[in-house]
């Protein structure tokens, strides 16, 4: 099968894949434009300083919906002491889109993908357009999501090693002008190592890594018996998942495919961290309380922020963000503060 | 081709398919489940009395972005006379799924079902199973969305009258369980020919009807030139774009062909009106200003508008809604009392 791109890890590491950094745009007609409108981000390279304003753009996160994307960036803003100008507070740059949401905390972008590969497609289309414009060089993407486990429990964070698609594939498969293409759906082997070696031992739950298999459906295309339509029996159904996870398959989500493969055709570095939801060993339905299922959804934003913060450490840069005096001199008068003003109308 | 599944209109016709109007399933396990969660919607058969709540709903209507389906319920409810009660405004039935909004506006649904095949698959699964759940006869799911036409003016109106896949099937692709399943993309030919009579010769702009094409990307799988890649050349996209205007394609979306297959497996009635938002013959950037923008996206709501307020009439429900006497007697002075109060702090 031709479309299997598998390579060892030692393959993928001596061969330099980013050597100047530079993100591969591949496409001639770009440079030649007079304006390039990435308009479903509401921004143009004629309207916007793109250099100016995405010049020092380090990490690009990427998950689901707009607000557990809002969530992330003040989640890391604390982490890596991000200070905001008094008197100012985040704002959802692609707010006008009313598509994706876009926030930006220093060297970190937090953006919502919407669900499923096209959704995630047109994204990352227009921000690794974004990242040319912007002269942005080593940028590390990283997809922080939730999905279904096979055989692990509820609550355990994935670090995706290969992508497969709904026919096990290791690609991205499009149709363009009529002809199917298929794109390797490879991710950075050693930014996977350096992801799991940040779970530390007190963490209450595990890390692991592993196959993730991408579907375009969330009830039949992945086996559930609870769609509108269900023509299969139990039996089929857990046949397929051990099938799964006999090939190594230790999660299902909706996007793994396209965030692989269109990162890689572009040489920047990406990373898929996902929490499972449930064990589909189990059942279908989602049953854990919202509460519960909410804890869970920090717990890649948690190893995210881990790598973030040691790559900034690396280039000198997590000091100087955090050496910025907070404005909060004492957390407990300010609380107080606050509600002595509530009082007074 | 096993997976060509064009039928005459005639075949279509005599066939009845919706004999008692009901919602099918096709899945023998929701009836025999305890709760049934519709959590991309945040509703759920055990938490909430889904009969009580749907069971009036008539239409129902799906488009891209959340504020475009806020403004159409809001220009539904003035259309139709629907009257809140006082002190009441719309709610977003489905905002704690962060996933999707729903209003509803009497027999009117208006949801949003985000952008690309797989996010209107879920959003079709759990509206399949809450008409089914709120025991709704003879809806009629209509999409209003936005697309890239071929030949034709930006601005145009299009029903479209059958799906097509990037390879031109008339079909909806899935795997399941490891296989490849098609469904026939069918849509009611009864329901265009009755939309296409309800455009006026007072409308300042064409509504056709015509087949659609449905791709998982906006970039390369349109065929345009202004990806993040794009590896083929002018020519090759024109005389792509050429062969789909002979085929009879007269526009591009990226949500027919699931559309289509999952309501007519359901037995439900269904239709899709676009906007065209540029003639993709001439170009690939959307240019129109955002004011020509906003007119053009109410084009497709007035026609569905006028569908529902004939078959509302046509029920004898219309005038029920509309004699329902409006609190507001004089817009006018209701403006000024806004403005005094707005002045008086």
């Amino acid at each position: 099968m031709s479309w299997i791109y598998r390579s060892s890890v030692s393959e993928d590491e001596e061969r330099d894949e980013y050597n100047d950094g530079s993100v591969k745009l591949r496409n001639p007609n770009i440079e030649l434009m007079d304006q390039d409108i990435l308009y479903h981000l509401a921004l143009g390279s004629g309207s916007h300083d793109l250099h100016e304003m995405f010049g020092d753009v380090k990490f690009v996160c990427m998950g689901g919906t707009p607000k557990r994307m809002e969530t992330f960036a003040h989640f890391i803003m604390d982490e890596i002491g991000y200070k905001l100008p008094a008197g100012t507070q985040l704002q959802d740059i692609s707010a006008f889109s009313y598509r994706y949401s876009m926030y930006k905390v220093g060297p970190v972008l937090s953006i919502s993908h919407g669900m499923g590969v096209p959704s995630v497609g047109i994204l990352l289309h227009e921000l690794i357009k974004l990242m040319y414009h912007a002269k942005v060089k080593d940028p590390i993407f990283m997809r922080i999501g939730t999905c279904g486990g096979i055989g692990v429990e509820g609550g355990t964070v994935v670090i995706t090693e290969d992508a497969y698609d709904g026919l096990l594939r290791n690609s991205y498969e499009l149709a363009i002008l009529g002809k199917i293409v298929h794109r390797p759906a490879i991710l950075d082997k050693r930014l996977v190592r350096e992801l799991k070696s940040l779970a530390t031992q007190d963490d209450p739950y595990d890390t692991i890594s592993g196959k993730t298999m991408c579907t375009y459906d969330f009830y039949e295309g992945q086996g559930r018996l609870d769609g509108a339509f269900c023509e299969f029996t139990e039996t089929d159904k857990m046949a397929y998942l051990e099938k799964l996870r006999d090939f190594g398959v230790v999660n299902i989500e909706m996007e793994c495919t396209i965030f692989a493969a269109l990162t890689h055709y572009a040489g920047i570095k990406a990373a898929i961290v996902c929490v499972t939801l449930l064990d589909r060993l189990k059942g279908d339905q989602v049953m854990a309380p919202k509460e519960v299922m909410n804890e869970w959804q920090q717990r890649p934003q948690i190893l995210v922020s881990r790598l973030i913060k040691k790559h900034l450490a690396q280039m000198g840069q997590l000091k100087s963000l955090a050496s910025t005096p907070s404005s909060i001199k004492s957390p407990r008068r300010f609380k107080l503060v606050q509600q002595e003003s509530e009082a007074h109308e």
